[in-house]
């Protein structure tokens, strides 16, 4: 006997990426910024106050909230503040979206979201992307036909790297009878100014995702915000978010990170100039790689022959043999089995130096000189 | 028009003990242990490598379930490791009750129960406690009765202090149909080696919560844990846990703290002296304090006469208006306005020096020498 709830019984759970203790790895699947954190944060805990632990933490991190409200010329009504993206992703569905309700999103799209939806016994709903993975017209319309509840949009989208144009996304927001979730995730590789945040809070319906696990260097935190209008985020504030979600030395932490715009824009202005330089690399070896607005490249692996060496002519490797192969010589990528992935590899966007070593692998591998 | 889900809209959420800013209250309100964490707290911060946060932190907390384990005897397969006791309590519903299906507790109990059960959902059922505080013997063919699907059980019970005794804890297990938790938030303050790890282990449905808020002074590290068969662990660490509960850092602050049991203990002994005296000193004002297990008291108080001053004889205040005259005085202690609590405080034992403030302020506000 089991005591498991049948839609439990029934899924697997979410597969994270590789994480190889191995210190030699270089690991470019799980797209970490390449680049430290804050100096700020070893301040924060030198001068953190243990004793102060004895005590329940503050309940709302308003410290960090208030800090995010500035960055963004919101309220701290309009914030909250959650362990990682995740706990958001898992707030609105369980605070928005009644079991056997609709949850819509793109394909492909993170791949977390349905694992999400199968805990809360959701069924979901998928609208293709386009061929270049822009967000298809009559996306709103064929989610609103189905009835959906919350939307899911994860932009600039992954595993793509597509950024959604703004006028676009205030048109799904507007067109979209449900709750339209906006996961910036990778918004702070776009390299532009993102106006999103007002739109979230002068809307009834979009509730936007960020995150400090990568634009911050700090996925090792777990640590996120959702910025919206207070009738979204309150509900998630007073109701469904386990009260102290948040330890105080990581409310400390964040709040600190945050604060500190010029480190974070300068580790964006790197990660920027090297995925421009990986992706005509990558593009001069054939691969098929489109713009990113993100810290990874979805590149289509060349499939066509080797340039012809002597009389030997051979198949050049599929994107699962690469990146297998590539794993045989320590640097992990990100191939996913799944359709319109299968001839595609993820590859997060590294230092220099791993970018290089990663670039002259793929060049060994193929044989180019 | 709200797009909060009907369950929700319906209910409220859960209320906290108040958490004062002011330094100079002193807060009986909340069951905090009133003695620091470990000194190996301030080490591995000192310690800490920045530079890892830049990756995501171990999946598993397997360090911590490593030194849990040992500390209990089991194997860290027995062990799931959770943003404080209440991510355990969220966990264990959504993973084993279906909106619907009802939710067993005793009457008094942990506030945040029912709270978690209307976010599911989930109706309740509750069973009356004994005047004792004592568990009725029908309790588990009650619940078995009403269909229950799974039965909270807090002990040493909150806000009691009880203690249930170890062979009815056996006999309830075996005798229910449903998943019992035990929440043994308080279980460290017993002063007794605590032998229900292995008969959770060892049965098929009993999952037992342990938290470092209160025994390793950590509340503000929001660190708790489950210990039970690896056939209900593992659904919850695999399926409905967020990937990635647990940020690196206190997963190292919790692993270290609770490796110090020597510290650990020595605040218990502290706690449990300074328990009994002011125990003793509440009785002798003519409050009804029965034994406790934890580290506060459930404090009935005196609604008798004053000793005769003179001619004047005044009714003596009843428990609410002695919890304003205290707070007035900057000493928090905490008042439920529930059935069979209205004239009884719940207050946590502090400092000798807390402690004596304490009872220093009721003999003055009850005029006694």
């Amino acid at each position: 006997m089991s005591f498991e709830r049948d839609n439990l019984r029934k899924m697997t759970g979410y597969a994270s990426g590789e994480q190889p203790e191995d210190p030699k790895t270089i690991k470019l699947n799980t797209n970490e910024n390449p680049y430290p954190a804050s100096t700020r944060v070893r301040d924060v805990l030198d001068q953190f106050d243990v004793e102060s632990l004895r005590r329940y933490p503050p309940a709302t991190s308003i410290g960090f909230r208030q800090a995010a409200a500035e960055l963004h010329g919101v309220n701290p009504e309009n914030i909250i503040a959650t362990r990682g993206g995740d706990e958001l992703l898992r707030l609105v569905i369980t605070t928005f979206v009644d079991p056997g309700e609709r949850i819509g999103m793109s394909y492909p799209t993170y791949s977390l979201y349905p694992v999400l939806a199968q805990i809360q016994d959701c069924p979901t709903f998928e609208v293709p992307l386009n061929d270049d993975w822009s967000v298809p017209e009559n996306f709103a319309a064929e989610m609103n036909n189905a009835g959906v509840k919350l939307t899911f949009l994860v932009n600039p989208h992954a595993p793509s790297g597509h950024l959604v144009p703004a006028e676009q996304i205030t048109q799904l927001a507007q067109q979209l009878d449900s709750i339209l979730l906006l996961d910036e995730a990778y918004i702070d590789f776009t390299g532009e100014k993102a106006t999103s945040p007002a739109l979230a809070v002068a809307s009834n319906n979009v509730i936007i995702l960020r995150t400090l696990s990568k634009g911050y260097s700090l996925a090792g935190l777990r640590f996120g915000y959702g910025i919206g209008p207070e009738s979204l985020i309150e509900p998630m504030m007073t109701k469904t978010r386990d009260s102290y979600n948040l330890d105080g030395i990581s409310q400390q932490v964040a709040e600190a990170a945050l604060r500190d715009q010029e480190h974070a824009r300068k580790s964006w202005k790197k990660v920027i100039s090297e995925r421009t330089r990986v992706q005509s690399a990558l593009a001069e070896m054939g691969f098929i790689v489109p713009d990113s607005h993100t810290n990874f490249l979805l590149a289509t692996v060349p499939l066509g022959k080797r340039p012809a060496e002597e009389e030997r002519v051979e198949e050049m490797d599929n994107a699962e043999t690469l990146y297998k192969k590539l794993k045989e010589r320590h640097i992990l990528v990100r191939y996913f089995n799944a359709p319109r992935m299968q001839d595609k590899l993820r590859i997060s966007i590294g230092t220099p130096e791993e970018n290089d070593r990663l670039l002259n692998a793929i060049r060994e591998i193929y044989g180019s000189r």
